[in-house]
């Protein structure tokens, strides 16, 4: 079978890393051959998207932003999959939140604005809130925390705003779930998730469940989903309400790839071809610390390396400044082996400047 | 880095699959790209070994009978591990068993011939013994096993043959076993193996030890090893013997890819770009059923998913009599678990004809 994916960052690379064992063949589409492009069969421009799209038996992506045009021919074809309405739900953060409230799914109480001055107002509603542009911006970019007696900022875009209740949280979560061709469900353990200035920094995994899995697995059915998806939370005092989801493999579903049966990428490989899905549990505990900014030594390598438990995904980018250019999976026999050997990488990889080194 | 592979084979396939996680590039020399061509960066055909071994800052081989101006090409650069001393000695079984043997390895009585109206003569030392050419012959192939009271049976070819003591083992076993640069070691648990007509049909692991890991580390010194090795065992009542090396990632590891921490296909990687090496504890019980001769139907690889703890390793070749075309990884929490698996896999692969699909 000749699979498609659209993009060719590290989470394409990742996924035909994981998904030739099957004896399948990829291609990719993008403007570069990217990470992905070092275990390349086939390569397209977004020009050749007939093309790409003809060759292939179906097709995925990496990103819901990817290429529209391969999207909607995939679409049409009827070989795409997890199909086209996550990634519409995706390009707007009120129609995202509203299916999310419409289903039935936790979130946090918002409101929506047609302008920058319309969201100030609408803003008082809540006595702190979170201000977004209802598309666009990544890793937290262009978010504005306000508190109801602070004075309005000025600025702003002339778009859509979206102002949301802000979360007062014990801390972030995010489980990621597969559900295959048959409808069938299996989501990995939830894992916790520490974040600096809007980026992953590190994530340990299984955390407390607390009725994540329980959402995921609505939020799946819902979007009559086929493939892995990621579904973020915030986990307050009251229990866990969604953030956001990404329908893809995740950044914080990289754990998966040591320490357990199947990978979240070779879990979605089997979901997309109709294939049963495989068994989630955790053999051991798992984490991730992201590598961002600079590239490491071969000292910090073999630093790293030596420390039980590791492995690298080195992407195989150019460092710069915010940039993911790889990470680090850590493995232990129980929760507090897993933290120390986290910390250990860290510091390795940090030296205790991550504030520093992440800060926009 | 770059990493040049003598080979385009499956296992050469796999060492891509696992070894680019490190951010290095792979280049494959064969007179095709076979399974190793579908994850491939650089090809280069046997008449550019040059090209290929300049290309590369180290070069390692996945058959120990690759192509040979390449390999000492390598050497001469300094490039070469595991080196061409495994090579050499695989050349010849006399001087393979001799260099064991003086090294104190335990291997079965032998003498050498060099014709095979000697080797019929000198057959006669043993009760029982196995008869071989000394060069070439695989699976196998070409042995021919004698009782002392057998009539000598005529033909044979004009060459040197060994004449091995029949070894009445219990069971066959293997342990793969890793070097790095700073001669440090570490060997997966022995894996037990059973083989039909000359060929490794499935792997149970771990088995009893039994001293065989110490004498594989013995082994792996006295070559002054670089990288991963397979050592296959008769295990006998009076413990294990030697049959042979294999100076290279090995058909009886695969397992390694399934319920463990790295596979031998990442520590092979680790080991001779100089790394520190991986824990090579088993996780769980892990096995290998090989898929050999017929390909399978979507339906076989549907119920073989469907089995708890198997994983799917299809190397893209197109069937044949007695050819390797993939195999299945399976684990279970305990002994019991995985050979019941096992057994459930080689019925939907094989239907109860292995013997007749091996034969050759």
């Amino acid at each position: 079978m000749r699979i498609g994916i659209i993009g060719s960052g590290q989470l394409g690379w990742m996924l035909i890393m994981e998904g030739s064992k099957f004896g399948h063949d990829f291609a990719v589409l993008d403007t570069y051959p990217g990470p992905a492009g070092r275990l390349l069969n086939f390569f397209y421009k977004p020009e050749e998207y007939r093309e790409f799209v003809d060759s292939c038996d179906i097709v995925t992506y990496e990103f819901e932003n990817g290429d529209m045009r391969a999207m909607l021919e995939s679409e049409k074809q009827g070989k795409l999959f997890p199909g086209l309405l996550p990634v519409r739900l995706k390009k707007s953060r009120i129609e995202e939140k509203e299916f999310l409230r419409k289903n039935g799914i936790p979130v946090a109480e918002f409101v929506s604005a047609g302008s920058f001055s319309e969201a100030m107002d609408k803003s008082g509603k809540f006595a702190k809130s979170v201000i977004k542009t209802s598309s666009g911006g990544y890793d937290g970019k262009g978010q504005i925390t306000r508190k109801r007696e602070d004075p309005p900022p000025t600025g702003g875009e002339d778009t859509e705003y979206i102002i949301e209740e802000f979360v007062d949280f014990r801390y972030e979560a995010s489980v990621i779930i597969a559900r295959g061709r048959d409808g069938q469900t299996r989501a990995f353990p939830p894992s916790r998730n520490r974040h600096l200035h809007g980026m992953l920094l590190s994530t340990e995994a299984p955390c407390e469940d607390d009725g994540m899995t329980e959402i995921a697995t609505l939020l799946a059915e819902k979007l009559d989903y086929t493939g892995v998806m990621g579904v973020e939370f915030f986990v307050t005092n009251d229990g866990p309400v969604v953030n956001e989801f990404a329908p893809r493999v995740h950044n914080s579903g990289h754990n998966t790839l040591s320490g357990h049966h199947v990978s979240q990428f070779e879990q979605h490989i089997r979901a997309i071809t109709g294939m049963p899905l495989g068994n989630t549990v955790n053999l051991q505990c798992t984490g991730i610390v992201n590598i961002i900014g600079n590239s490491l030594t071969g000292t910090q390598v073999s630093g790293i390396l030596q420390i039980p438990g590791t492995k690298l995904y080195d992407y195989g980018k150019e460092p710069r400044k915010r940039r993911k250019i790889g990470h680090v999976n850590v493995t232990g026999e129980d929760k507090e082996v897993l933290s120390g050997r986290i910390k250990d990488v860290m510091k390795i990889v940090y030296g205790g400047q991550e504030e520093e080194t992440l800060r926009p």
